[in-house]
């Protein structure tokens, strides 16, 4: 009964799900981190819209990583929230362009967007009818990080 | 990367998903406006109930058709809102009953409503994994509409 | 006295007003249409403050429509949403330009309001205080017009 | 000084004025009366939407007769609530159907209701532009009282 | 017609959709009435913590209970409250420790989440895509339970 | 000092009024199951009207569970929510009509409402200034209950 | 069964309840009319406190109204609300001192409530455990009567 | 008429009444300073829900204090907060245990509740119906005490 | 097109409409800036009545002065805000009685409003129709000034 | 690590401040008694503003008593509440004019904050930088007694 | 005791630092009126994130003007709105750039700011601890006016 | 011009206090994480009212990295969020007992809560008035540290 609400009708290795999940925490953290620092180094006049893009996706972005790493719990797992081992454990990279330049802001969220949303399609697929709570939620987060990547994509527009 | 949320794991055709919703977008305008129109030329003691529902549809549908003209951005694609073609695009009819009976309307609306429940069921179906977004999407839609169609049936009772 | 609120004091046409109002309905519905779409096509860096105006005045537009549409009923006429001539009676056209261009989505719906505004000020001098009630809410709507007139000149600024 | 609001380039009789308001008054508070005791007198399968129609009439008489006493006394004079005079002063009829039927309270109120409407059109063009407060006051009150009516003859639909 | 939201793309036997909705419905009000039991009678310095979370527990059961109810009415069926059988067709039982322990408490809670958890695994599998929107349904019940059983494998701790 | 609320000034037998409280809370959630059951079941054109009046009561009847359930904890029992003993401790049944018809669910409401008015009445009095606190519980449940009676005579209108 | 609330338990004449019921609706009518009058005609420095309370007294006892109204009609009666029998019925007066002295208003209005307070103490003792859901609504009203005289008697202080 | 709301038919010695709830004010200021300095000083690892309860219970008392001394106040009396006879007027004690023991602070304030409840049971009893208004206010402050005693029953449990 | 709001069915000389505007706009800081400095400056045992006043008006006319000043932008004209020439565009002055009595106060300012009533009035009936939307938005204007002015006369009463 | 908040890098003699911050508490918790007597006594026809100023007066008190209290407990002490010191323990005193006059209220309330306003000026000299956190407590509660003092003066005006 | 808030403990010439405040009220009234004319006049594609910044600081100038404003009441002087020296007495000036090209406007505002930082740094110092509540007012409009000088900043960015 | 709200009269070495605040960007951001892993590993009978205050102080150690890493921008430099140096660049660590233990979770925490509060003394006392807009911010958030010591050392009670 210790397994909470892992029961034998379970279908997957608990131990591979966990450690996929602690990944995603550990990418969510390390987008916030990006987002979160673009946002406030943002300048120019067009300053404004990017920046209330980047905040709006950061603010998302720690809720997924909250999500995710309550699942881990659930599933009998501890979260993985190590400073030291974050940058190397996300799927995604800390990147900020040298002289803070909109366009190459915009850009390089965006390729991590792309990257999360292939890493989540198959994590998704992955996970089929066996676990559909945890399948549940990453389609919702994989929904808002579409969400997160048209939102990128507009505001470069013909820049592209 | 001008593809935004699409990547390379995206599993089906993406036009004619675009082309798909599009016609999502035309039915849910037409049901709008049949439900607007009948929800203020609903007239007689009974009036009451049976406008407060239309227009609580009404503003569902206007929901669902800014929901897949959402969608149809994100996919790269551009909602098509034209009124010249929307009633020819649309899957269901906008009709009125000559002296606008209650009963009538309620019937009208309730066929609609099957339609629509009808194609979504299987535009689900078809979508399967390929694209969890746009399946989920409809799925919640789906939803509303069946409520819708118990809503009707509810008031019609043994008058059907 | 099923008349309701026209009296033998109402000092118009019934049918003229109404026909006239029903042409207002399609007219606000095609503005609705065409700023939706504009708001959802808009990419650029620029998007986020002329998608949000587009946004705005269409949510406006639709509630001009509806209250129009309301009036025709108080005056014992049915409002008139027929899809199939909804572009043929509105006073204005639903265009987007071919590639999205915000300064040409600007002009097109800056274009439509002045014809707006033009027609509703010369009925609202029409109306007079034969029929106060309409009159008060066609330049109630004639007022939210201007504004969105002059919303879209400003951002227009100097490149008009 | 002691005129307040009324300087010399106030355009009517000022002692016309309130005694047209206070008849005003003692009209909405008449309706207010009739209204609510027909919303806790109606009784049967539809007194659920009839009552509460009436109910929400009666807040707006009892609204409408609160903004005729305070522009009385705007005006310089004193409103009169006197209920010795309520009756006698009303432009209509506190009546009650001897059986409470629904269709004849409905028809009741409609009555009384396109009597005022008749009344107001007339008070407003007589202001015309020589008092605009007083003038706006009265066609925001009439715009109210044809809703009012509008709302009676959609519940008799048919049966009128 | 008379089907409402049932039209002839539906995947499943309606009868037994229904017949399983019913047992959950039973199932969820015996779960509303032990959790409201236990919360009540919850003593001890720890009876805060224990008591807050049976409440929540209770108040979300009983809102499974109403949707699955719901969804019976919309597949054709009618909703099963009878209390003469409510025991009989629950899933799990409503007990209580003689001594109302809070440990015990918490156990007995626990072995009946887990019990419903492995039901509705069943019954979303057994749904898959015949009738997506009571498999969206029960899923969502599902990851509920799923935090029920969490909360209380955590308040237990090391003494499960 | 175990006995917490309960002092020597306390005027009466203790386990009677703990039992007299606990049929209240088992009529009272027998009348939540019947009009939860109504609410959901009633169908044609006045079933608007009537299922909110039934979800209204269905709401005021569980929280009277509550508070009676409340009320024996501090008077040192414990709440009877076994589901196995609902229906023979309760003061009135868990009816509904063959045929779903809304005349017969309102008199099989009306007629629980005036059995519960009756025994609730005659408990108050017995109560008296013994036990004050209990009393008014009684007293304010009562009231609810004299209000739902009103409610459903009302909509039954001369049809009773 | 069509007297609804009113059981063989009951134990006043009902018709009597009823015609001291429809007094206080006349009584609480009346005051409302002279505190209304009185709040708006008031003048001088101290306009704003003496306004602000008879404002307050007077949303208060246009609910005192109301609430007995619906008593009646509870009590299978029709509340009279005729506005030529309104002045006889009521317990107290409808006055304005010559020339609107504040202390003169507070006066009147304190004897009104002194007059009243009188007859609801009495009313309720009547009542006494015969009618208990009556006997809490006076009480309640009685409760705030007092409240209003001791708010005038506050405002007069040495004055008086 | 300085009386206000004490009327000739008045049930009792209203110098006596005061003097009651005067020692009713300084009970319960002193039962705010106790539960105030516990609510603090309370520490441990069960602090949380106890402090909780002790800061609510306090927030309780405060509110008690005021509708007595508004009472007082109506009566005619003064309200009397005076701090140097508060601790000799009030009816309980202001204790704090050496060590802050949460068992032993439970305790005392248990013991000071049910002080309080035999006092305020007797003195409901003697208002009786001479004076409705206050003896509703003492049992309605009564019945939080009597919750009061509960919580702090159920948190001790079996340690009582 | 760089006209807006402005088309040839505009019926004003739009150079003349702006220069009135402007003037309203430093009118109405002037009045802000007066009412702002008698609101904080009042004392005495009547300062609390009379600051509020104040302060209300003051909000007021502040949100007047927006208001004009978005229309002066409207029409294609530049807002004047330059504190160099409020002073002297204003139609009121900017005075404060030596010794701050109250009475002075008031009558200071009331003799503002009627000074800008007058002005007002005439505004409006010039616009006439040429112009509705500025014409409603001096009435409405003018409607909150003949309130200032009725609740200066009110404080005022006797003593003018 | 006992200690809390009190580092080695704290800078001040412990006891001494908690000593200083429960005089604070027992000041705060008379002024809280005397506002609270004051606001409930005062009559007149200018009660009204001099209530409400005692009133947000005592409220304001009241939440420095419990700020201060907290930061007592945080330094490692026990707030002091005992009342039988509060009197002697307070800054100043509880006072109230034999015939609760107004003018004397308010300057025996002035004088009290006069005191209060030296001795935490004092007191917020004396913490200095050596521990920030109490300065910025005591800076901030003494803000709100100078608003109090002015408060007190406008209301006195040209009388003290 | 007509000196309110100043006490003998008072560390600083009153005179002086009414003076002081009074510049600022000037100050901030100044920089009110040029971003309320800057936000009404920005026009161009950038206009929305201009002008949201500009009316952002605007509201927030005025809050610090009301804020010195009453500080200068409290310490018994008179608050200096007269519009005849506002532009004399401000630390900045109000301007508008011939073409009102944004950059030009976001300069003009950063001057100010900076103009008025500087300022106030000095203003805070020479206070330091003699008038703690004046100086923590000015550290409190001090860091607003920094926010806005690095807004204006990051709207520039490399254009500076 | 390009420093924004730093000018000459800014007493401080710039970069300094740049580095400086990234360094408390890092520990917040660090404590942030561990709180977070803490609420979510925390288990046991104990463990709600443990992880409600990791929880809320983790939600305020985040406000403190944003509102320090916003203090560095506006001085000019670049906030430093980098995951690859945070855990060296933070004054504390991130660590988790072994076996979850509550009591050793509170310690670890308290510890490093310690550890900051000397650390931002030292801080504040550095800056001084130099640059006052910084010292208020760092006091501002060792307020809350030293709030949550003491919410630390309050569950740990006579166990640490």
């Amino acid at each position: 009964m210790a397994q909470g609400p892992v029961t034998e009708t379970y279908g997957l290795d608990q131990e591979k799900v966990i450690s996929v999940l602690n990944d995603v925490v550990a990418t969510e953290v390390v987008c916030w981190l990006r987002y979160t620092r673009h946002a406030i180094s943002a300048t120019g006049i067009d300053r404004a819209q990017v920046a209330a893009e980047f905040t709006e996706h950061a603010a998302q972005e720690m809720a997924h990583a909250m999500r995710a790493a309550e699942r881990v719990s659930q599933l009998g797992g501890q979260p993985d929230f190590d400073p030291t081992s974050l940058a190397r454990r996300a799927h995604t990279e800390y990147t900020t362009p040298a002289d803070h330049d909109l366009k190459a802001m915009l850009e390089q969220n965006l390729l991590a967007e792309r990257i999360v949303i292939s890493s989540y399609q198959e994590i998704a697929r992955w996970l089929g009818n066996h676990d559909p709570t945890t399948r549940r939620l990453i389609e919702s987060i994989l929904e808002e990080e579409e969400e997160h990547a048209d939102d990128l994509v507009d505001l470069l527009g013909a820049a592209i």
